[in-house]
């Protein structure tokens, strides 16, 4: 039998990762590794480095696959990322079939908690339920950047014995989002926080949370959005690349 | 100045803490816990445990307030939670300035996440605000209850693009939900999952998660209800307590 674990690692600080994590990484013989094109390099690296830190016997190794990339610009969205999820299951389906052996342990190290807009454990399913190679699996949670959002800005993620909504910047464009009062966005390439209504509505914004370029910005909308829009553009210049969640929150 | 840390330490396992956590842990002068009555007495043994295990120098110590009760029955919810709240606030003032000295740092320890369903962050808030008394303080996240349902049921929170609420079993049974196809389900007193009008909703249901009291069931809600009534009341009375939470998923 093979065994695989989905390992989350936190979103951001490295201190972030569990003690449950840093003893799931040492159960593993090969790690699986995503390339998805230069400007998530860095991700690449941080993963390594996490296993050169917390592992205590270097009897590990990686496999690297190239992840195919999703279609972009005028594609149904859903339908794009079920095709992408299929390419990336035929990948993940060939390096465990290839590249590991049976009584071996593999692990997949997923940014954040694996549960939280990430396709690894869906895929894992997708591949048990097609029957092409049989392996158990288990998941690590892991801090997600919702946690990291709000530890960084000391607030509370909901009202008393209110709810909250988790959900997408494109969603929250579409305008399909409840009437939660706690609203976190993520995914969101398109300042989406100018599409909402109520500017009196309360913003907390982070990027690269828990790193140390990470930048945080609060206030109620119509006083800092277009600061936000413009220190996003700049850091987004400077690094390639960005991440950033944000809370929304009704008064 | 004084410095207090709150302090995640994860929602069930203790191998869930962060690194993070470790290292706050290890800055902290004295603990304060809170009493919560007999039921909650595990749950203070555990966090002394926490302490034990993971502090290098010895040199701390616990401060043991008694928490005051929510009032229960036929009363207000949130002027409820307000008065409790208010009378935390006091304890948690008090024990600010009596019992800890200028240049000490105080920790918290918060189980799960401090960012979900708890009230420290907003009671130190309403502390700084009242101006009774000066400190700095940081919040460590912690993995959530959320997340280990997620991670022992080995399902991702999100469908593909789509939003996730989390809520409580009153707004559930009150129907104050939204139309999200992944609702999660926290503080539920009252099995308020018989309230779901569509019995095809699929239900991962956990207990005393990552705990040796863990119990999972899942399936369709017309299948497994009523079991999760009857083992919910069978562990409830075998344990004294219980905590438990669910995601609802839509098909
Ligand atoms: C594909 S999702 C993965 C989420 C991840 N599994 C988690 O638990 O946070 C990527 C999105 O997460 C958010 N994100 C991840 N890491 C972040 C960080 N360090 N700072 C800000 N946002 C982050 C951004 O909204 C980004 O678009
Ligand atoms: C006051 S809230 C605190 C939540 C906590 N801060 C967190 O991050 O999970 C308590 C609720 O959390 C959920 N909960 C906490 N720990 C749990 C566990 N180990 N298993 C199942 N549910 C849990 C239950 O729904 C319970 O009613």
């Amino acid at each position: 039998m093979k065994k695989l674990l989905v390992i989350g690692i936190g979103a951001g600080n490295p201190d972030y990762i569990t003690l449950q994590a840093v003893k799931a990484l040492n159960q593993v013989d090969v790690f699986f590794l995503m390339d998805k094109g230069e400007s998530k390099n860095k991700l690449i690296d941080l993963r390594r480095e996490i296993c050169e830190r917390y592992i205590t016997e270097p009897d590990y190794r990686f496999v690297e696959a190239h992840c195919p990339e999703r279609e972009r610009g005028d594609v149904d969205y859903k339908a794009s990322v079920d095709d992408l999820n299929f390419a990336k299951q035929q990948t993940y389906e060939r390096m465990i079939l290839e590249e590991m052996a049976d009584g071996e342990c593999g692990g997949f190290l997923v940014w954040g908690d694996p549960a939280l807009y990430d396709s690894t454990i869906r895929i894992l399913q997708a591949i048990q339920a097609s029957g092409a190679c049989t392996f158990e699996f288990d998941v690590i949670p892991g801090i997600t950047s919702v946690q990291a959002l709000t530890a960084q800005h000391k607030v509370p993620l909901n009202q008393i014995g209110r709810s909250v909504e988790i959900t997408t910047g494109r969603r929250l464009a579409a305008g399909q989002v409840s009437d939660a009062d706690s609203v976190v966005v993520m995914l969101d390439a398109h300042d989406s926080y100018h599409h909402v209504a109520d500017q009196e509505t309360y913003i907390y914004w982070g990027a690269y949370l828990g790193t140390p370029d990470e930048i945080l910005i609060s206030g109620q909308l119509k006083e800092v959005a277009d600061e936000i829009e413009r220190v996003r553009k700049a850091a987004r210049l400077a690094n390639g690349w960005i991440m950033d969640t944000y809370l929304l929150r009704k008064s």
